[in-house]
């Protein structure tokens, strides 16, 4: 199986070592395509060479959104050009984005990129797989870049 | 017929099992395919899949957006993406959609999302009979997760 | 010619009686095809497959959102998905929303519903008569729902 | 040179009296074709048909948003529909949009509508030359309603 | 190669003359088609017709979005546009967009501009060789308009 990954030169942490280290552990006979593009908007037509041009199977985007107002509206805009490759396509990106914002201290961020980076690796390897495969975990709470929040506690 | 069923890991109750029941109870030979994805993002090319692949006649996108901004916006591209896929493929996708934040209460969060689906469920149902089996309840103020509004009351 | 409607189960006022009101009051030889959906994100596929399997020349699309914010977001979703359809059939699909909030009497509403209903009916009859029956009109302040705002006073 | 002009009943001041102006005093061969529509959110698939149905070379949309939020986000789900168009057919298409809320005064704001309407018609005409025909005023800050701002101004 | 860059008459700053200035410089064998429209919204367009009818390998879009509420919406509609082309062409649009409210003074903005326009026609020449071009710098903060963020400092 082929997974796409792409990431970007804006970004301030290299999340495609995680999701590289995540493969090699698996064990798996993936090949990894990596496109690198300069920010988080030029991720969705990086993704769909990959598709097209490379084989690939599934994407991976991997992205770190700035702060400010403005870069959540490019967040945005990316995200929505992420929906319409995988329509195009008909095959998963797992968006992988942590925010600027999403801690203020430098070895949290560094924590939730790597967490999150990681999880979704596993994801992508786990949709490679089928419809199924995933199934075990629905509904449980799972998270990715923090703790899984687990299922809701009724009284 | 064949109804697509997409679900989340992200979810922290299992809607699944709400909208199976409603199938089992109603006595009627459908088929359910259900795809596990982990997050609501996930759903739409996961619905689309249903299509195409898996000659699903309609189908239900099963999700618990967070309480946060961010995944207010995620629902939102979610939500955008679902609308493409309808769209695409010219068959409905009913969004049960419960946010985290319907609620503070998880018993009665928990209620708001049996409700919902089990709705929704009756809802496919329905709609997979054509366009006239609705027509009953048309404009008499149905809810999905509450009570019905039921129709405007003038003096 | 033959007009789809599109109207929801939401809504808690039956939008479609006034429509129907106008074409049979028109006296012309108009064919109504009616798709009843749960609410309004599910009318742009009820209005694409009212243009694909009916044969529809144009459609009408009633629904009256809620007044919370997650409702207003569910309308700018329902209007986007209506666009595209629109540009996917070359074909108009005019869009009869009322808000819920857009009066707080009921009395008031209910007259806001069947005026803004019945005139988007005049527009759509006047739109299958081509590119040029609304031209007597252009720039003139009319409105749906409420008195025509008039042309622009200058001093 | 074919022009499609599409307009709204809703605005309240006639945008095309001075496009079409503006085409008269040009002494080029320009062909009008004019739509009108009940509002700006039915110019797109208007704008559409011009291309399709009457073989225009380019668009002008004119249109008069309200003031009140919902007009706006009517005038956002408009704006994108004219961008899906242009890229479906790979023509211009010149929105001139004038905000009800520009100004306070009536007199101003026609000034504002006269102003926008010509200057954007002009503008139709110089790209109907092609795409080098605007180059002699890039980054020059003009400006279409109001007065040029010019050229940024260094100390 | 061919490079397709599109720009405004609205831009206050000639952005095309820095993006031709670092293609001078680097001694390849560019060919520069260029595009001028009246504002950010016809860049889209602008760019597919570069892409289809010039033959363009990638694109820059060049704008400066106004300071108001209303500009920013044109800015996210234009980038959304922008989102589109890249997918139905396959192909990059590097989007170098500068607000008019980066800065109040117009010395810091025009130095923006500078920046921001010189490092993105680098991120083009670089992504026409391909996507492994710009690896090394993956996940090094570098950012365009100002001084690059670098890698996040870990204590």
């Amino acid at each position: 199986m082929k997974v796409g990954v792409a990431d970007t030169t804006f970004a301030t942490v290299d999340l495609f070592a995680f999701v590289e280290e995540v493969f090699k552990v698996s064990n798996k006979s993936i090949v990894i395509e990596r496109y690198t593009v300069p920010g988080i908007k030029d991720l969705p037509v990086a993704c769909k060479i990959l598709f097209e041009k490379y084989g690939c199977d599934i994407c991976l985007a991997l992205g770190m959104p700035g702060d400010k107002p403005i870069d959540k509206q490019c967040a945005h805009e990316a995200s929505l050009g992420l929906q319409q490759v995988q329509l195009l396509c008909s095959k998963h990106i797992l968006e992988v984005f942590v925010h600027m914002d999403e801690s203020p201290d430098a070895d949290t961020l560094f924590n939730v990129v790597k967490n999150r980076a990681s999880k979704h690796a596993l994801n992508a390897l786990a949709l490679l797989e089928g419809k199924d495969s995933l199934r075990p975990w629905a509904g449980l709470g799972r998270r990715q870049g923090f703790a899984d929040a687990g299922p809701l506690r009724r009284k």
